[in-house]
């Protein structure tokens, strides 16, 4: 008789680890994060995820896109979320690599909060977000002594696919606002600047962060919507408004160049 | 004679790059970070990185600690800002190794901007910020579904000392408010929360943030003073007050258990 072999036996150990894969330069991912890809028994990945990061895990397990792409069948959250779920059951440690950090507009706490009600572990690995990086990669700091003491991030899609009121609210303060997911309502957004009298108030719009194809606009409440359809400016972007986009080094030259701020104020 | 050897000739190429070092646990710098530290000529760093990072840079450049430290001599803004210039011109890249983000009240700005007005080449690297990791890490999502639909990160020393009057404007809000270096501030927080009716409002504090010492408090607007005293909370601390509090594991066990709402209530 054979002697049984226990390396043999593979424990199936169900785990959900989130990785934050940051704002698409794969380099901008943490070590924690691509150690525990090295690891991973199946990746279910987003549309932001730079799939360069996918070759740091290993070559023979199940790689799911469960992202959003026109034209194809998207996973729905609820499907995520079994997916989840079952691969783990199958497979052991699953990763969840998304776009930014998990936690900001990820739906990362839901994903934690269905498999914890299925008892799998779950492990919460944080992410560079594009939030203030990408920003910040654009020599614009969301935060700057003298000019802002704070910084708001919300979203322009929510579950219902509004703007959050919360711009309403942000736009009579002076607080650095950043809003992503909002370049379809870049009209809404600079309707409630201009109803707390910030026509001036400078905006950036950031296209592809940190990406080589990355791409950047800078005006004010009242000529940003004009610049952006003349740039086509598309998604995924990033809006900024506030003093600090006043630090961007084209910045003042771009406003006495071609966009005089009087000839299009309202 | 003997032949002139280029490679011996070293020439000084002056440059300042930022790196984020993450909240506290050496793993969570980013990848390019570790490898732009590898490359250092010369390293200043913070009072609140992760001195296992240091080992990651060249064994035989200056490693210069900048931060604050009780009872010793802490270099000025001002200083830093020159030791910043005079090291890149004698020794070359000089890292500046931040804790979080160096964009998030860290004042990297300043060093960015000092560093240019000198012709020294710039460089940031996004770090992970504590305001949105340290909070995750404890199981607590800035955002959520049905929860809050934005976070708001607002500094609790200004540099007057004083905490940011966005305080008050946040108080108002639905957004989640995450506010650093606000320990210290901690009455005048609670006070501007209970001006708003807030009494109710969760809070969560947490101390040393993804090291092996962290530590976490939870209560509302009338109860955290109390336990903040009671269980000897300390800086560096961050301050996190929103309903994705009450997502925390513990959150409603500790209200029910030893803090009754209604005994603390003003």
């Amino acid at each position: 008789m054979a002697q049984f072999n226990f390396k043999n036996l593979k424990k199936i150990q169900p785990k959900l680890t989130l990785i934050g894969a940051g704002p698409g330069d794969p380099e901008l991912i943490t070590v924690k994060g691509i150690t525990a890809l090295a690891k991973a028994q199946a990746v279910l990945y987003d549309a932001l995820v730079n799939p360069a990061l996918l070759e740091f895990s290993p070559p023979d397990i199940p790689k799911i896109f469960v992202g959003k792409r026109k034209g194809e069948h998207s996973f729905t959250q609820n499907e995520i979320n079994k997916l989840i779920v079952d691969l783990a059951l199958t497979h052991g440690n699953v990763v969840r690599l998304k776009g930014g950090d998990s936690f900001v507009f990820g739906r990362g706490y839901e994903e934690i909060e269905y498999a914890e009600k299925n008892n799998i572990l779950t492990e919460y690995i944080p992410g560079i977000s594009s939030s203030i990086s990408v920003p910040g990669l654009q020599g614009i700091p969301v935060t700057n002594r003298g000019t802002s003491e704070s910084f708001w991030v919300i979203t322009g899609t929510t579950s219902t696919g509004e703007l959050s009121k919360d711009v309403g609210v942000a736009a009579q303060t002076t607080a650095t606002v950043v809003i992503l997911m909002g370049l379809s309502k870049l009209n809404e957004i600079v309707s409630l600047y201009k109803l707390n009298n910030k026509q001036d108030a400078a905006v950036a719009i950031i296209q592809n962060g940190s990406l080589p194809e990355e791409k950047i606009i800078l005006g004010t409440i009242d000529t940003i919507e004009k610049i952006a359809t003349e740039e086509k400016i598309g998604a995924p972007a990033i809006i900024v408004v506030g003093d600090v986009v006043k630090l961007h080094p084209d910045f003042q030259e771009k406003l006495s160049g071609r966009n005089s701020l009087l000839d299009f104020r309202s």
